[in-house]
């Protein structure tokens, strides 16, 4: 089955990525943006049938692998 | 209002962070990934309260900056 993982930056933590691209957008004429944060979005192709199964692994792989939980909140969802 | 923008690779297209993930978390003993696609979550806090104005305004933002629409293609939702 297919599951979306979203790893975003938490609250407090500086994101410079998603100021350059406040700034940008501010360059170009776009003055009603008063904020920006970028986060990544990975899509997992999973070879198990069981939804429950598959979040706990995505989840896991979260932990050990595509978030920084120091830094970084994740969420799993089916796609 | 608060905006969602995902930024995501076109099907075909080659990605290769994702199949660097792929290998990381095959190494890990993961096996039952079979495919990773990696794109971009933006938010964005526009100051404009009509949902539809300003995500007329999230996909001008997506034309002109925060797509390359060549490759890629986004969605936007409310957050």
């Amino acid at each position: 089955m297919k599951l979306r993982v979203y790893v975003t930056l938490k609250p407090g933590v500086l994101d410079p990525q998603g100021e350059a691209i406040r700034h940008a957008l501010g360059a170009l004429g776009f003055d009603a943006v008063t904020g920006v944060r970028q986060g990544k979005m990975i899509e997992l192709d999973l070879a198990e049938d069981d939804a429950t199964r598959a979040e706990d692994m995505a989840r896991q792989m979260c932990e050990k692998l595509l978030a920084n939980t120091v830094i970084e909140s994740y969420r799993v969802e089916p796609a």
